[in-house]
């Protein structure tokens, strides 16, 4: 552990994004390693929410003018980080309600009925695309967790309308080869739906260039855009005026204020759109957003991947008879921004760690997920944490605490 | 007028929801006649927001063990003001995406696949429910606006799924006779769904004692929660287990935490959620609905009828050559909490009042709706705003001002 504790103190003192933890608040004691579940408060969040109170203060309802058009502004802030172009992502709603829209749209337009995913997408994300999927008269397929382009090209066929997959797996951390998994669901016919929930702000995300048809993710995780903080999607432009997603909202009218009897859906993103936005925690993502631009996709990205390799040395490095395994692929670029670990009694780890200041989290039966942020997290804080796990694991901490309290993505 | 202006002075004087008006902020020197549309801050409002960005702070993910129940627990705060009993209501996404949810389940739980509203229904859920109507291979049947209950009666059938209806029209502010109405529409074995967007916070709601099955609306008018905060739904409870919304998100799963492949909907209320809650917004959505609990609904029923009714007589008192009538019921029982009246020039008149500072807003193509807020709008507010339109009619100022600004909901 000493060569790594050395490495560490070396990456810290290089480390280009260091500064940025100042921009952050972080609970004083802790070592943050949960910013894939829950991003942390950028230093500015309070002014930025004193500022939007202030608008409504002053402007009421005539605060309209220029909240009208946020979702779409901040999507375009956000697209660069995403590989999304001008006008191909907007902010709205929740991941779940964005991918509801988009599925339903892609099945509706392809008139098939079948949906492919594997056993590693989010739970959230399977029930709702199960649910599309049979309300269709189809079915979802479901391949094992975190498949192979080439166990995906097997489920392929002309019935399958969507391909819908977590580009990062919230369980593993394994990162999909998405330009080639996209361009298998091409060769079908099929589109393809990426969820960038642990994604977006941690690892490259190139929609345009995999040529993507469409995306959704949160922004409460590596962007830092707070508890629940409104989600976004993405829909390749040429694709605006193909789909029809099935909640006919006044956003999404051509002219939303014209108050027509008939829906008439907008030539653009907005017709992805539902109702009235919440500004206020739409103003805290955009902060999230703005700090994770000035930093940088790429030096994120390799403080990342710098950082989960440390962590996967560290924890390697443990006694075998300590009960450790690293479950996240070792190839760094077949990973994102966290290392899952396994143990028997990951539950009981997990909540030790808690007491000893180590916030991780803990997914059944047997996972407990370390994630870094780039934008706050230090190599000393990954050699510390594995080093207090270390002595849970060596002194039996885990057995004999106190009731563990519940784990909450 | 002077008899109108003296008995406003008096209306003040006697007002016993007064000091609620120092409880929120105002923009100064303006009449705010919006309520309606977006309601106004609470001065507690920025400490509020203050703390909740301070238990993201502290708590950062562990936050969500008292997060996560917040929209069931801010909607059985809601639930005595609108006539649910706990466990009824919960606070979540938009209304538009609550509509859709509770009218899709609606009709897939009948077999049935039509629908009955009318043309004064809001245009985002009209878009909705003819959505969903057309996309179960049914129809939206549309009444003539503001239909009485015996033509609501005509539409009825054994076809009929769901009836769908604004409480208060959001235009010509008619308030319906929803017991009635909804002992209809169960005559022939529909549902009704009530939108309570201009009901909530300003007139008396029963849902329980109507006998209402749904209901949808929103916050952030007459309930001040911010612009865009979070909407909420009602659904009675024995109708639970019998429906099932089609966006199965995680929020409304049995164990949500359990990630079981197999979607199974929460035994309550819980199962018409979705995604994780934009905390920020729902914290200011809270705060808003706190104050209305504490000023009562029956006292904010009460000055609103008397505020309304001066208005109209106001509006009545002014000489025929102006061109103003009121389109809005003169029978309180009849009226929500706002006064349409129609003016053929109706867009610049409202253009001319707002630079004069009072704040109205309009509905294309001939309307103007006056809302009084209870909780912040004076009885002497009412009388000045039409003194100011008298003037700004006689003087013809709307003919002459500057270019207007756009009119935004």
């Amino acid at each position: 552990m000493g060569d790594l504790v050395a490495r560490a103190s070396h990456g810290d003192a290089d480390d280009p994004l260091a500064s940025f933890r100042d921009r952050f608040t972080i609970p004083p004691d802790w070592i943050y390693l949960d910013g894939n579940s829950l991003g942390l408060p950028a230093r500015t969040m309070r002014e930025r929410l004193e500022q939007v109170v202030g608008e409504w203060e002053r402007e009421a309802v005539l605060g309209w003018e220029h909240w009208l058009a946020m979702g779409s502004a901040i999507g375009d802030e956000l697209a660069p980080l995403i590989g999304g172009g001008p006008g191909e992502v907007a902010v709205c709603d929740q991941t779940s309600v964005n991918l509801f829209k988009l599925a339903s749209a892609a099945l509706s337009a392809s008139g098939r009925t079948t949906i492919v995913s594997d056993r590693g997408n989010f739970p959230s994300d399977l029930y709702i695309l199960d649910g599309i999927a049979k309300a269709a008269g189809g079915r979802l397929v479901l391949l094992p967790e975190d498949p192979s382009p080439a166990m995906v090209a097997e489920a392929l066929d002309n019935d399958v309308a969507l391909v819908s997959m977590s580009h990062v797996s919230y369980r593993s951390g394994r990162m999909h080869d998405a330009a080639a998994i996209t361009a298998l669901a091409h060769d079908w016919g099929a589109l393809m739906l990426w969820d960038l929930a642990h994604s977006a702000g941690s690892v490259s995300v190139d929609l345009d260039g995999w040529g993507a048809d469409l995306a959704v993710g949160c922004t409460y995780k590596y962007l830092n855009g707070g508890p629940g903080s409104p989600a976004f999607l993405y829909v390749r432009t040429d694709l605006h005026d193909k789909l029809q997603q099935p909640i006919a909202g006044w956003f999404g009218h051509a002219d939303q204020f014209g108050f027509a009897e008939e829906f008439a859906p907008a030539h653009s993103v907005r017709r992805f759109l539902v109702g009235t936005p919440p500004i206020i925690s739409m103003t805290a993502t955009r902060e999230g957003i703005a700090i994770t631009r000035e930093a940088g996709m790429q030096a994120i990205r390799t403080k990342s991947v710098a950082l989960t390799s440390l962590l996967i040395e560290a924890v390697d490095a443990l006694d075998p008879s300590l009960g450790v395994s690293v479950v996240t692929p070792r190839e760094p670029a077949e990973r994102g921004s966290h290392v899952a670990i396994s143990h028997s009694e990951a539950f009981r780890v997990s909540t030790a760690l808690r007491r000893r200041g180590v916030i991780p989290d803990y997914r059944a039966p047997d996972v407990i997920r370390f994630g870094v942020a780039p934008l706050y997290t230090r190599f000393a804080d990954v050699t510390s944490a594995v080093a207090i796990l270390e002595d849970v694991l060596t002194t039996g901490a885990h057995l004999t605490g106190s009731d563990p309290t519940s784990s909450v993505t």
